[in-house]
This record gives structure tokens, C-alpha cells and sequence, in this order.
């Protein structure tokens, strides 16, 4: 497959230059979506959920990827488990259901059964010559890490998790993700290519005209000089947001807060960002009124006003504020098709909070970014869509696309 | 694409004969589908609507046409634009409702304004060497002829308009049509080919065994000898009715019409045809008990029993009786998938008119002609349809296939 | 098609081996559907329907298959046709209700009408050349056997009917199908391929896990002995029940059942497949207590507690009860798209008869089959499904594989 795009590959990343917006087919081509599930999305550390989902030895939920089911099971108190929903016998789905419990695999087909390990314990009526540990359920890489789980979908040796994100942890650590529980979950399925689902998410410059809520929670001048990372907005305004977010730094370094950016550039193996900022005056938390939704989060020694926004990858994201985390998962599914899940995190001791003044911002913020990509991907299905000059406030989008070519071992023309 | 459909088009063409129905592949293939935007819906000048959809200035509507959606749009009380639907930054659509009313065109994902001429005004943040006069909206060939929108998605400089239409001028003015205002519209979306589509229309073969209603206001003579055009009947039955039409040119003309047809070949650019000819005897119009539904049309001195149907190409057609007329409108979507939509029109000035009794032969006719092109779609995907022999009423299906195949510098064998 | 195929299956055939489950695209490819469509079900007898269907003069059904759809229709007393169901003018469907009666077939669309014998008697205004004679409806070999009718799609001529299956006569006889009438029809659309289903239908090994109505009514050994035919299950489970087989085959030949087996191998044209047994003890016929749910059908001289299956082909299907026979159509309609349907028949002179304990067994069983088949395309399509060994209650699935090769000229490694 891989060899088979890359002329496609070739042709289409010659054609656009840097500064542009990519050609069409990079949006809508089944070719392209192959190689891109085959060279990028399929080799990289990708989120797929939270160990809240698996707390009981037993418990599992599916994330779904492209053409893969992944069972994702806690096998033991200290082992979370990740293999392909396919039976070795006839290759029948073994789980059904989205998410569920189960003491073993077993197939509803023919009731081959797996145990939580992946071992196939039982298969009926087999020749002898049948080795049953050769047949046990194919894993998928899976990483735990502060609470979050990861998966890789290489066949190979994947990339080093912790070389790869080792830096991250003070972060997490602070966030007190590991001990987080769920608050709320909600899916918003986009009818577009995952590469414009995220184009979408990695800048801001459309947060003024598009998102009335995100924007009344933020200072203007913090979404322009940074709103998508360290050096996603136009130089003089980085320069000019400097101060104020040297002095929010010292405030918060002092209520425990770990200070620090990433800011991958396109050589990079994930594309990894970190910024960490103020909130608009007046707010300690992006809720309508600013008010807090829940108990101060993790290890922090009080409020701070500030938010970090942090990506593992261009398709697995953090939001957090101080009493709540939002994970962003940007699953691709079809050349035009990916599904957009939230999960919304709380304190793991948090008792009373508010699930709607939790959500109001990102729940709102998220209808209305389907709604946007959407027509972006309409609009690029026309004859005369041409690729289109990017703004200052979109570096971010330049970066990622000079990314994304080089999975492929491409560059664009300056 | 043209280029890669060439060897497709040229067996398909060697396949079948003058007299006989195409082969399958015409009217299922994606292959042939794209050719046939490219290289004859494409490059033709189509009826899009009526100018009272755009009466006030910033009025627009959209017409989506194969995978293209047009912005028609009045500029100002002389001018109506076209513009492609497609941002010139991202390409997001920039219209996202079927019709509306704009001051000027925002894109909803990040603002680049438009005016109503099609000239970015305002596009913020932009690197210094970036030109905003060249990235105006992508304009669409449009043409305004007597209250009727033409568009044209031709990339370079299309047929001339006035030198293809220009002699219908009379025709058009007498029917009042720049003037006329819209009583309702319908759609009826049909799944076939378009091609099936516009040979069901240019054939009144199946009038009799499907169109009871429509029967019931015409000559059943006149439906044999000329009723998709002066040529598309049995030769006898031509000769047989012109004594019957010449008696009533004669009445028509007294009473105002200007009389005249037209009867475009194979060779022809546009393939338009235009007849006008006689209602059933004591009918006045297209109703049931033949009595009129709205007040005298255009510049008529009185009622002279006559109907004209006008092509200006096989997908846009006009029906006028003396008090309603009817614009057709037959719209490529997909390989097997054509919008048919109509849109009744009124004298201006109409006070009291009965939309019931004006679309009741129409509706029904229309419904029919849905069902039995979805019929006659879903038969030919059978491996044994085989090319079929075309009646002598069927003269005019004939002649359109001989104009299709010209489009691609192909003649059918004799 | 079959020609441009040859080098996919070929290397499919060569990918996998005896004993293990097919390459991926065995069941999922559009080419192999096609190359399927063509070269194997498309050359076989299938059975369509049963006489009740088509008692009078002028009674007709459609029977859709692949992209075809036949019109099965009643000439006379003693003759059924077979018609494809397209107009031989333009063509368009002739038939447009799943099932109903004529006089004659008039098409919807122009008129062209044509006997129940095919024959074309009306055709208006065709040119003085144009040769009635020579556009009759395009046949499709047909053969009704017992009351069953079969079709077959064969554009030469197909393999004589009488010598691959007149030796099933005594049996067809036996159980009174010719006279049997409907008492239920029932349909269960699958999203999988033919040969997924298929595969389903002809082990039993999912029996236990998957099927507890019909577990409850047989006797376990038999149902891992010879559960999906005389040589289906492991040789030391078919040796231990020969015994009681062979106890209840004298006792129901005293009862006037003929005897006999039939299992076709991989070199046969059709794998016709003839088993007969006895039920669980106590059990008279496949409902949930055992008891008659009609009266005893064709020419039993009493009740015998048995059951006959019979495999016309893989996709056609009999199982018989004392007082009801179950017809079963697995028909391919698209690459992951498979027409389930049943009809139940009883005796001609059956009385009072009751449907719900009738289908009791098996409209639960075909809902079970429709689920696991699904789960089972869907764990198909990852990237991970690798081919899986068989247990050696699978045999007939291997059978099975090896027929279809051979349909292609190929077999599979050992």
C-alpha cells in the first residue's frame, strides 16, 4: 500500500508549497487515507482512552481505528491489555459490545476462549497436531501511562514510549491524571478527512469568528499570539504576550505548578506541543461564568487561573484546567470520515460537581468545529478549490503539514 | 480525465448502432459520469433559475451541480454573479443554506469576507506579500436572458452566448418571462442517469401508456407527430398534422405569438428545439377542465388555446401555455443519481392564481417519470439488458445520441 | 470478468491451505464477487422458489440475485418460465412488484407488450424492418423438480438437471413437496458474503455455543457426528452414532422412508449433500415440546422422529420434519450482501396447522446465524484476520473451499 501511494504521494506533495493548504486528494483520496493509516496514524502512539474506562480486572471498551477493533482489558491490577477483536479461529468479532466485563475472551461463533492474558485456554474438537499456543489473540501495543492509555498499531517494533514522551511526566503528574475518574463522555462523528479535523484544532485563527463561548473564557491577545502552541500565532504578537505569560508563569511555579513548553517541529516522531497559560481576568476555570466545576485537580497547592493544552500527537490531545481535563481523540475512520470523542476528567476524590458547567465550553465549541470542518471538506470537493495561503496565526498548520509529508520522506517547495 | 475516458467512449461507441439504445455503460459507469461533466454538461450553457429567486440585492441561491455548488447572487439591479461555492483560503463553502440573503459573503470558518462583486475585503493577519485582488471568488460563466440565469462551469471562454440563443429573443419576450414571477417550485430527485432522464423527456412514446393526465389536454395526433419536437414523430404522422398546426400558427399569429420553430441536429452545439402547437380542442391551458389558473402571460392580445415547448439544451426546458410556465431542469449529480426540479412561473402582475389547478398535470407527470426512469435505470444494470431498437416516435432520442457522442468527436455506426 | 480475476484468485488460492480459513478477500473484494457471480453461482442450479408461488395461469414472483432479477412466472398448467426481467425496447424493468399477476407483460414504460410465453405480440410505430419474432423476453433456464423450482443463469447451456439430481427423486417424492403449500415465508438480510453464510450453514461445530433452540432438539452426538452431513464431523464420533443411525433407518423404512445418503466431494458439479436422522428422543418434529405442529406430511405411513437434510447446491438448502419442510436461499446480492430467506411448507391437504410453533426453531436458529455471520465479516476486514485452522467438526467447510477452487480451475496446498 505504501508503495503503492507514493507516486500518488509524490505528485500531490509537489504541487502545493509551503504556506498553502494541501491539494485536494490529500482530503478525500481512499488511496491517500491508506497510506496514511499505513505510514502515519498506524505508527504512532495514538490516545485511546483513560483506566477509569478499565478499573475492574475484566472490564474493557473497543477503540475503534480505521478497520481495527482494539480490545482494550484490564488483565490484573496491574496490566491493561490491548488485542485485535478478531478470533484466531475464523476471525469472528469476539467482542460485541462497545464496552463491557468479561472473566474470559470467548467467541460467540464456535467458543474459542481466551483468558484475559490472551491465551487460548479452550478450543474444541481440534486435530491433534493443533498447538493452541500458537494461536493465542494478536496484541496490540498499549502503554499505560499517568492513567491514559495508548496504543500503537505498528506490526513492528513501535517507536520508544518512554523516549517518546519520558519528558511529559512532571506534567501529568501534576494534573494527577493517574487518579482521575470520568465525568462525562461525548462523541461528535465528523464527516471529514482526520487531517482537516486536525488542521482545525491546531490553529485559532477561526476561534474569533466560529466559537463565541471558547473565546468569551480566553484574553485575545493570548489566542493570537498562541491559542495553537508556543509559536502558532504571528511573531509580534508572541513577542508582545511575552510578559504576561513570564509573569502568570511565576504565579503559578508558585502554587506548585511545573512551567515549561514543547513545541515539536516537523523532524520530530509525534509532533508533541505544551503550552501553559492564563485563563481571561476573573476566570479559574473555562466554565460560563468562570466559576470553578469541581475540587481542585491533582497536585496543585490552589487555583492559578491557568490552563495547559498539551498533544501527544496531532490526533490525541489534553485540555486542562484546574479542576477539570478534557482528553481530545481524533480517531480516523474513512478517507472522510473521523470519529471526534471527548472524555472530560474530574479528581478522582471530586464529590459534587457539574457535569453541564463543565462541558458548556468545549461541548459547544466541538458542535460547532464538526460544523466548520464539515463545510471545509464540501468546499474542497469542488473543481476550483485551489490551495489557499495560510495566515500568521496558522503556523501551526504549515508545521504539521511539513510533518505529515515527512512520514512519507517528502518535503514541499518553499 | 477526458483524455483517460477516450478508449472507454470510443468502445462504447463502436458497440451499439444508429436506432438502438446505448449501452450500459452510458448510463451506470463513474468513468463515463466524469467524462460527461467534463466534456458536455461542463462545457454547456444550463438553465440554473429565475431571476425573482434574486429579486433584491445580496438575494442568492445555490445550484449544485455534479460535485459543484454555485452561488448565484445579485450584485446590484443589473448584475447577477456566479461564484463557486469555495472559500479562496481554506476552501470551506461559504454559503451553507440553499438560498439566502447576504451583505456581503463571510466564510463561517475564518472570515475572509467577500463583497457581493466576488473581491476579498478582508482577510486578517495575512503575510505582508499576500494580495488580496488575487484571491477573489473563483467566478462561474453566468448570463441573464429574458428572467432566465445560464450558468456555465466551463474553465476557459465558453460558447457565445447570444450567438447560441440569441434567436429565441422573440419567443421569450412575448412569453413575459423576464417578468414573471414564481408560484412554486418542486423537486423530484431521480435516480438514473441523467441521460435516461432527458431521453424519457425528448419522447413522447410513453405518453400514452404513462401520462394519463397529460394525455387528457392533448391531441393525440399532435403527441404522435411532434410531441418531443418538430421532428420527433413517425414521418406520416408529420406531414399528416401539419395542415392542423398551420391552421393554428395562423390563429396564434393574430393574436401576438411569434411564430416558428426550431429543430437543432447532431451537429448543433446546444441541441435546442422549440415547437409551439395546439391544446386538446376546449382547452385553454394545462389543467384539468382546461380553464385557466392565472391571468393572461406576457404580451398576449388573448387566449389562442397554444403551448410552446422550448429547449435550450436537453437538460433545461421551458413549457409556456398562455397563463403558466414551466421551467425544467434536469441536474447531473452522480452516475445514477440526476435532481429533477421545476419551477412555476406566473405573469408578474398575476393577482389571483391557483397553484393547485397550474401543477396538477406536471406534478403527476413528473412523479411518473421518476418512477419509470428508476425502472428503466434498474433494468439496464442487468447483464442482459441489451441495446434495444427505438420506435419511430422516438426520433429525437436518436438525434440526442448523436449530439452526445459528437461532444467526444464520435459518430455510431450506421 | 472471470479472465481478469484469474490472477487474484490464483494468488489467494496459493496463499492459503486445507484445513485453514480463506485470505481475507475471498470475502470481502468486489473482483472475487464478480469472478463468483460468474464462475460459480452464476453456472448453477439454484433453487428460487416452490410451485405454491405461481398456482395460476399468470402468477409471478421475482427472484433477485446478484444484479439480476428473474421473473418466475406461470405459462399454463403444466409450465413455469423464467424471463429476466427486461424490457427488450430500452430497458426497463417489466415486473416492478415483488410478486403478483398478468395477463400479459406490458411494460410500464412504452407499452411493448409480450405473451406469458415471452413472445413480444405488441409494439407500436417500430420501423417496417423491426422483427417482432426477434425480441421475445430473454429466457432463463428454469426447472421445476417436486415443486421446486430452480434456475439457473447460465448464458450457454447449463448442466443437464435430470443427471445431477433425478437420483434425489424418491426423497423429494417421499416427503410430498410437489403438493405441499406455503404456510410462512420469512427473510433475514445478511451483511456478509455468500460463502460466509454458506460456511455458517454447513458445520455444525457453532451449534453448541451459538444455537440453543436447536440444540434442544437433537441428540448431541449426531450433531457433532454428522451435523452438517454424513462426514462432517471427527471419524471416531461418526463411527460411535452409526449404530443408532443405522437402528432408526430400519425402523423408518418400515414406515416406507427411502434410505440413503449423498455426499459430494470437491470434484462434483453441484456438493449435493443428503442426510436423514432421527431427532432427540421424544421428539416427533423440530418444535419447542416435540409435538406435530401440522399434520404428517407427503407419503409417511406414520410418524418416524426423523429429519432429512438436503443440499441441492451450497446456497440451497432442504430440512425436512415429519409434518414440515424448511426451504433455505442463501442468495449472493452484493460482496458483503446475502439474501436469507425461508419459505415453511406443510402437506397440500394440511388443515389446521400452527406457523408460530412451526418456525419456532429455525426463525430463532436463522436470527442466531444472522448475528454470528455479521460479527464474523466484520472481524474479517482487520488488517489482523490471518486464515485459522478448522476443528474436525469443519470438515465440510473444507469440502466446501476446495469445490470452490475448483470452480476456478485451482486447489489449495495441503
Amino acid at each position: 500500500m505504501a508503495d503503492a501511494a507514493a507516486p500518488l504521494m509524490t505528485r500531490l506533495a509537489a504541487n502545493t508549497k509551503v504556506g498553502y493548504s494541501f491539494e485536494r486528494e490529500f482530503y478525500c483520496s481512499d488511496e491517500v487515507f491508506a497510506a496514511d493509516m499505513e505510514q502515519v496514524v498506524g505508527r504512532k502512539w495514538t490516545m485511546a482512552g483513560h483506566v477509569d474506562r478499565v478499573r475492574q480486572r475484566g472490564d474493557y471498551f473497543l477503540f475503534k481505528i480505521g478497520d481495527e477493533q482494539i480490545i482494550i482489558l484490564r488483565e490484573n491490577e496491574t496490566s491493561v491489555r490491548a488485542y485485535f477483536n478478531v478470533c484466531r479461529h475464523r476471525g469472528s468479532l469476539l467482542c460485541t459490545e462497545d464496552s463491557g466485563h468479561k472473566t474470559r475472551l470467548t467467541c460467540p461463533y464456535h467458543a474459542w476462549t481466551y483468558g484475559l492474558d490472551g491465551a487460548l485456554v479452550a478450543a474444541r474438537l481440534m486435530p491433534e497436531d493443533f498447538a493452541k499456543q500458537d494461536n493465542g489473540l494478536l496484541a496490540c501495543h498499549v502503554r499505560v501511562f499517568f492513567g491514559l492509555i495508548f496504543i500503537n498499531l505498528s506490526v513492528g517494533e513501535p517507536d520508544d514510549f518512554d523516549a517518546t514522551f519520558g519528558d511529559l511526566a512532571p506534567f501529568l503528574d501534576f494534573h494527577g491524571l493517574e487518579d482521575a475518574k470520568i465525568a462525562h463522555m461525548a462523541s461528535y462523528p465528523t464527516t471529514a478527512n482526520w487531517k482537516l479535523v486536525v488542521e482545525n484544532f491546531i490553529e485559532c485563527y477561526h476561534c474569533q469568528p466560529a466559537h463565541p463561548e471558547f473565546c468569551s473564557l480566553h484574553p485575545p491577545e493570548a489566542l493570537i499570539a498562541c491559542g495553537a502552541g508556543p509559536s502558532s500565532g504571528p511573531a509580534e504578537a508572541v513577542a508582545a504576550y511575552q510578559p504576561v505569560l513570564e509573569a502568570w508563569e511565576a504565579h503559578a511555579a508558585a502554587l506548585g505548578r511545573p512551567i515549561g513548553t514543547v513545541d515539536d517541529g516537523p523532524e520530530s516522531s509525534h509532533l508533541r506541543l505544551l503550552i501553559q497559560r492564563t485563563l481571561r481576568d476573573g476566570f479559574e476555570t473555562e466554565t460560563e461564568d468562570g466559576t470553578a466545576a469541581s475540587s481542585l485537580m491533582g497536585k496543585r497547592l490552589g487555583w492559578d487561573q491557568g490552563r495547559m493544552h498539551l498533544s501527544f500527537t496531532p490526533v490525541s490531545h489534553i485540555v486542562a484546567d484546574n479542576d477539570f481535563a478534557i482528553l481530545f481523540f481524533f480517531t480516523p475512520r474513512g478517507p472522510m470520515a473521523t470519529d471526534v470523542d471527548l472524555i472530560w476528567l474530574v479528581d478522582g476524590k471530586a464529590g459534587d460537581y457539574d457535569v453541564g458547567k463543565m462541558i458548556w465550553a468545549w461541548d459547544a465549541t466541538t458542535k460547532q468545529d464538526k460544523v466548520i470542518t464539515e463545510h471545509n471538506q464540501a468546499g474542497i470537493l469542488s473543481s476550483r478549490y485551489r490551495p489557499g495561503r495560510y495566515s500568521d496565526q496558522e503556523r501551526r498548520v504549515i508545521t504539521f503539514q511539513q510533518w505529515y509529508l515527512r512520514q512519507f520522506g517528502l518535503v514541499r517547495a518553499d
